[in-house]
């Protein structure tokens, strides 16, 4: 087996389209996104030593054992198979534990995938509150405090001092959606105009309909492995991943500060600490857009614009496909969607893609490095988790 | 931070009272068993570098995030948390994350925790086949094939076989209870008597009730860290991770085999290899006693004795805890009881606890080595998951 402190690279991903699935079980989801992934890196069930499966689960059709059940409809078991949740961000932390598991020596090849059913007629029977408290659910969910709430406060922040103004938040929907357009997998594939998107229907004052992702099913895949591995798996351009960092909130209520999460700024210095990289050496972004709002706050948490700027910033386009560092490249949460668990390894998916030259329409040019970021959870005004990655092209 | 394939040390543990607990909820369960496991390690919230948590979850008092939730509690937030689940060794699982994390070089000092309500009055919302289908709850859980009806039919197999009578089933169950009656933490603190196990009320023919574990809530926790790390610990003597293994069943029909998985042998094979020693070396086993014919299992499949012979072997007295090798020192499953996600890092403490000599009235003569075994779900007459391990007093 491997060696310990090995670097760790994505040599295989596969997703479902993303969308409303209603008539496929998670079963169903993961076959699919799991055979490609596999197939994509040109490996078979026994090449693979170690598993994880990120999942939220609260639809009950996975609900104890997610990652036995639908590693199984594959051909893959036996080996260690471990079940994550970590809110929305279930997926990239189980892409976080295959890649600790690589780099302890322990595994070579190691085998992630994500999955959520949010629109399948069996949840009708859960309590939902779990879900749409967005993580703590007997504190903030009890008190109506959900995600279109939280991020519609941090909006009301955000105009009020002037940072932004209402048209900067739709210009996010407008762009996402035409980057959702030119992408099969995603689950809008249309574009929006500005005034589509300022008069939908209000969710949470200042955010309307078209503001906030959507409920969408959907699976997807990775295949890891350590360098050592990198030669048995050459169907494509290997992608390392130059540096992984994964942060909670900090909930320290003594801390005066604004109604915004440090989560996204400490996980990103991390990365680009470990990296050896700045923001200037990225070359695209996929983040957590699961709100206009979200990716307005990532663009100068990620450390690309200042707070007070980020308006300006996007205003003059420079999140878009070819702007200077364009964000959500995949449609992002907002139009591709956002199927919680599968949500982390369909950003990986959309990074590696790009990495190799394969995204079509929306290829964004000379990609040699991307960056990913996916977070999750809410408690007293702070993020549960935030994961980013930086991954690179590495032949 | 810690080097990349360093050994891996038990320096803290902690648990609550395993016991029914309707007035706690999992917050304050984890409170309790982690406030224990730091300052039993001489340890403080800002030592803590990455955080594990298992449970189940089934419980809904902590559907989402519940690491974070309940690490927040003891004043640890900020580093990266995770939630593992995997059936009834979710708790195993999660140990088995913080030695993949220290492994890694990563980090040098983890915090791990394991929870389960299982008596609340919030339980009752929910779809309860979920938890008595054991695992798979769309296959095994609809067709009724709940874990007392699994054992009942390796039981049968076992006595239909010669291998064993009724009554030695029921000595396991007099055994564990003796045991319990020792450990000021289990659930049930009582002797039982032959005539009482073989007269109780009948579950799933030829188990009774006092031939299965009970529905216990509560918490336990572990403080492990990396070599370097150990001198920053030493409130008592360090525990060494000789080998750990985790494995998942292999669900092959095609192969013509007897309703027995062999997860354990396959997950005791691997530990001990890892380890370098036999099961001669071993002086106690905690193992997955969920029912008295579990630990007829585990007696052989760890490799204690053959399989005609485990009914000879039980009766002459080698498991007790003045035996060869005794087994569920702690009560065990049976007595000191079973919080699903808890049930790992409890029995953690217990083999911690006897490595340190401090276990009491149940101590194990010169115990220096001892081994763990937790396991979960079943599917297709499966087990879904094994965790072994085997911990090692270190000065």
């Amino acid at each position: 087996v491997g060696k310990p402190g090995t670097d760790v690279y994505v040599v295989g991903v596969g997703m479902t389209r993303f969308g409303i699935h209603v008539d496929r079980d998670v079963r169903d989801l993961c076959e699919e996104a799991l055979f490609e992934a596999m197939q994509d890196a040109g490996a078979f069930p026994d090449d693979m030593e170690v598993g994880y499966v990120g999942t939220v689960g609260l639809a009950w059709d996975a609900p104890i054992m997610a990652g036995q059940i639908v590693f199984e409809q594959v051909g893959v078991s036996g080996i260690p198979i471990t079940r994550v949740e970590n809110a929305c961000g279930s997926g990239s932390n189980a892409i976080r534990e295959a890649w600790l598991a690589i780099r302890s020596g322990e595994y070579d090849v190691a085998l992630v995938c994500g999955v959520e059913t949010m629109n399948r007629p069996l949840q009708d029977q859960i309590p939902r509150f779990a879900m749409f408290g967005g993580g703590d659910a007997l504190m903030e969910g009890t008190m109506g405090l959900f995600p279109p709430g939280i991020f519609a406060m941090v909006a009301q922040q955000y105009l009020n001092a002037g940072w932004i103004t209402r048209e900067d938040m739709a210009r996010i929907a407008v762009k996402n959606a035409h980057h959702g357009s030119l992408n099969p997998k995603a689950h809008f594939q249309r574009d929006l105009t500005l005034d589509q998107v300022l008069s939908a229907r209000m969710v949470s004052f200042p955010l309307g309909l078209l503001d906030c992702c959507p409920m969408t099913d959907g699976a997807a895949a990775a295949v890891l492995c350590s360098q050592e591995a990198v030669p048995r798996f050459r169907r494509h351009a290997p992608v390392r991943i130059r540096a992984l960092s994964q942060v909670s909130g900090t909930y320290c209520e003594e801390n005066p500060r604004e109604f915004v999460a440090d989560t996204v700024v400490r996980a990103a210095q991390q990365a680009y600490r470990k990296a050896g990289l700045r923001p200037e050496d990225i070359d695209f972004v996929e983040c957590h857009d699961c709100f206009t709002m979200a990716e307005i706050v990532h663009t100068h948490d990620l450390g690309f614009c200042r707070r007070e700027e980020v308006g300006r910033f996007i205003r003059e386009g420079h999140t878009g496909l070819e702007g200077r560092i364009p964000f959500s490249v995949s449609g992002g949460l907002m139009s591709k969607g956002h199927p919680l668990g599968a949500t982390g390894p369909g950003q990986y998916h959309e990074v590696v893609t790009q990495l190799r030259g394969e995204a079509g329409r929306r290829q964004v040019g000379d990609a040699r490095i991307g960056l990913h970021e996916n977070g999750g959870g809410f408690r007293h005004g702070d993020t549960g988790i935030v994961c980013v990655s930086i991954l690179e092209r590495a032949d």
